[in-house]
């Protein structure tokens, strides 16, 4: 299988019309709200998700262009390979947020935690279920040592197209 | 944005030739090994990654094809939303899941917690990090019911293309 293709499925809007200055992650965005739009020809798939209190929102990282094995991630100095990052020059531009979701209304779902760019394209949602995505005995590697900065660590351009 | 495309940067080798009989998240897989293989041209990413315990695998569900928006998931009698559910069937074909990181031998992953079939193609992968990926005062929707069932229910083929 050479090449998989998607459509997006609907677009996330939030206050962030580019990296500078967003939060990197969840954690850093606690209570910054957004909206994600689902198109209409998909909003009946949305069906049950209100039960839900979290999200796993799967997006395209549009504002990324091309990739790099090796990078430089915003919480560390060193050169990390790209796997063991959450850096968004991926090879294919994926990326998961795990984003509280507030209301639905119609197509539109109403939700907190938001890290993501305004515009970006959804690809997909699944419901966040802890029995299934949250493990124990965990240990995170280069992370440790700074992974306290992640709640004030704001991003900037250095994964954006024109950088 | 009309047409996303990706490119596997690798494969998925487990134990099941098909979804019959197949653990239906890592939850009920507890201990079941398999293998990721990355493509040589992408292993350099996987610099790093044996800090960290657990990984987030996203691969493409290869064996589903077209979607449906209301399905029936394996752990409930009742029809969802497939936003609401893991269920392959989706209008972007993406699966997830975090599995545990057993060793790294050049370009191969060690993994155990396998709840893949044998051979779907990878499209990330993403260090798994409690801060950035755990929730907290989770409600889990109609999941609340059976989730108990999550441990011993097997797959079928009811997702699958033949089907």
């Amino acid at each position: 299988m050479n090449e998989i293709m998607y459509k997006p499925i609907g677009v996330i809007h939030s206050q962030y019309d580019n990296t500078n200055d967003m939060p990197i992650q969840p954690a850093s965005a606690q209570g910054i709200r957004g909206t994600v739009e689902i198109y209409t020809d998909y909003a009946m798939g949305l069906k049950d998700i209100e039960g839900f209190s979290h999200l796993i929102l799967i997006y395209h990282f549009h504002l990324s262009n091309g990739y790099q094995l090796i990078v430089k991630p915003f919480l560390d100095d060193n050169m990390r390979g790209v796997f063991a990052t959450r850096a968004p020059k991926r090879p294919n531009q994926i990326g998961l947020s795990v984003v509280k979701l507030i209301k639905l209304e119609n197509n539109i779902i109403h939700i907190e935690n938001v890290d993501i760019v305004n515009n970006t394209p959804l690809l997909d949602i699944k419901p966040y279920v802890p029995d299934f995505d949250a493990a124990t005995d965990v240990k995170i590697g280069w992370l440790t040592k700074s992974k306290h900065k992640v709640s004030t660590m704001k991003s900037d351009s250095r994964f954006e197209f024109y950088f």
